[in-house]
């Protein structure tokens, strides 16, 4: 028995998030029987990230154990011709027996995507936010900054989450503008249920003027979710990567993501 | 009546084209129907491109005639609440009665954008030919500058077309490479049948290293079909802009166009 390690990468359109659900599609079930599609055996993958409905990834993790033969960096071809083409295997190795990308340290980036001009752009209705009104990215950015570090980011967890700590580190947060296109690109070691996109409504409230930079250290402080902005929709995330710790140093941080 | 032009955006994907067809649903059956809707008139537009199944548009060009008194940027608002999400005007204003996108001096803009790298990504999926095998841009930009100019097109023209000449001119052929994306550039007076996509499959052998670039050189010469490159899917194909010759230069060539 060996345990095989998937990158995933994914269109989360027509997805009913990660999770196996009593109905719809989801990535794992489909993951599920690709596998046994692939090998005969009745397989279960086990996730990094549960991601939402409608959200997509560069680069989510999943592990598996096999009896099949096959070498381990064959998996990515072998699933990638029996799963459909919104889900695409970037890699795949053999790790320890014992490895679980959900209880490893990892170091995980999100990216959350705005179409900020007059009207929508057909090419990026799956995976942008449209926003008709104006944004400046340099408020957002003041407002940013209040986010990183280590805080207690209870103000931007879902009401109703259960979790032991609310406490998290978020090691960037950046706000880029290419044109029409802006991209807030968020680096920690673990995020709350919904996290990354109740931090891009409220950096919208204030990016749109409605909102001072400095409101989001009062909402931070207030640990009250209900001060800050709404949940932005599922379309505009992406998970881009997951990393070990251990292995980050040997990657750069920035390595060019063609997704912009 | 007034005469409405619409610069309209699309993405192919679920479409049979530009031009109704006696099965399936095509832009332009789409946009009339909108119209019926919001002005009770039997409305037929005519576009300036009738682009082929699965091609996207990010500035056609359409027109119509109309008794409603909106106001004629107004159409642009009106029209994207009755259009799917994958069809969008982008802009809309009065014309003269005789103003017809055809029969117009214009210069396209086409690109042809090839994802380049071992795995396919989802979100690249729609809107980008795959290719798994390297391309090296510099041999492509090496071929592309034998089209450049005005030139007789029939070795990259569909074979079968009818038209009473191939020659064209092409003012600009550019290859250019964003990481994993490659973007072939092409802007002229007027295209054959396919011929963007033939261009592109063509440059794509040379990429490959198939090809060397000069062939290029004797594929136009030979004015024969069967001696160019395939033609490269439709997917990948975007028509960028269509500006009238006597407006272009109080346009910036370069204008940042975000799909890239």
């Amino acid at each position: 028995m060996r345990r095989i390690k998937l990158v995933v990468a994914y269109d989360g359109t027509n997805y009913q998030g990660w999770q196996i659900q009593n109905n719809g599609e989801t990535i794992e079930s489909t993951l599920n029987r690709a596998l046994l599609e692939l090998t005969g055996e009745e397989i279960h993958v086990h996730g990094a990230s549960r991601t939402d409905s409608g959200v997509h990834a560069m680069g989510n993790l999943a592990v598996f154990d096999t009896e099949a033969r096959m070498a381990a960096d064959k998996f990515s071809y072998a699933l990638n011709q029996r799963l459909p083409e919104d889900i695409r295997i970037q890699h795949s190795c053999e790790v320890p027996p014992d490895y679980h990308p959900r209880y490893q340290k990892t170091v995980k980036t999100y990216e959350y995507r705005i179409l900020n001009r007059e009207f929508p752009l057909p090419a990026y209705r799956l995976n942008t936010y449209f926003v008709y009104y104006p944004l400046d990215e340099e408020r957002m950015r003041q407002a940013a900054a209040y986010l990183v570090g280590e805080h207690d980011f209870r103000s931007f967890c879902a009401a109703g989450a259960q979790v032991k700590t609310t406490v998290r580190t978020i090691y960037e947060l950046s706000v880029e503008r290419q044109g029409e296109l802006l991209t807030i690109r968020v680096r920690g070691g673990g995020f709350l249920y919904n996290m990354v996109r109740i931090i891009a409504g409220t950096l919208i409230r204030v990016g749109s003027g409605d909102w001072e930079p400095e409101r989001v250290k009062t909402i931070l402080e207030a640990r009250d979710r209900k001060l800050a902005g709404p949940t932005a929709p599922a379309k505009g995330l992406t998970l881009m990567s997951i990393v070990d710790e251990a292995e980050q140093e040997n990657l750069s941080a920035d390595r060019p993501l063609i997704m912009r």
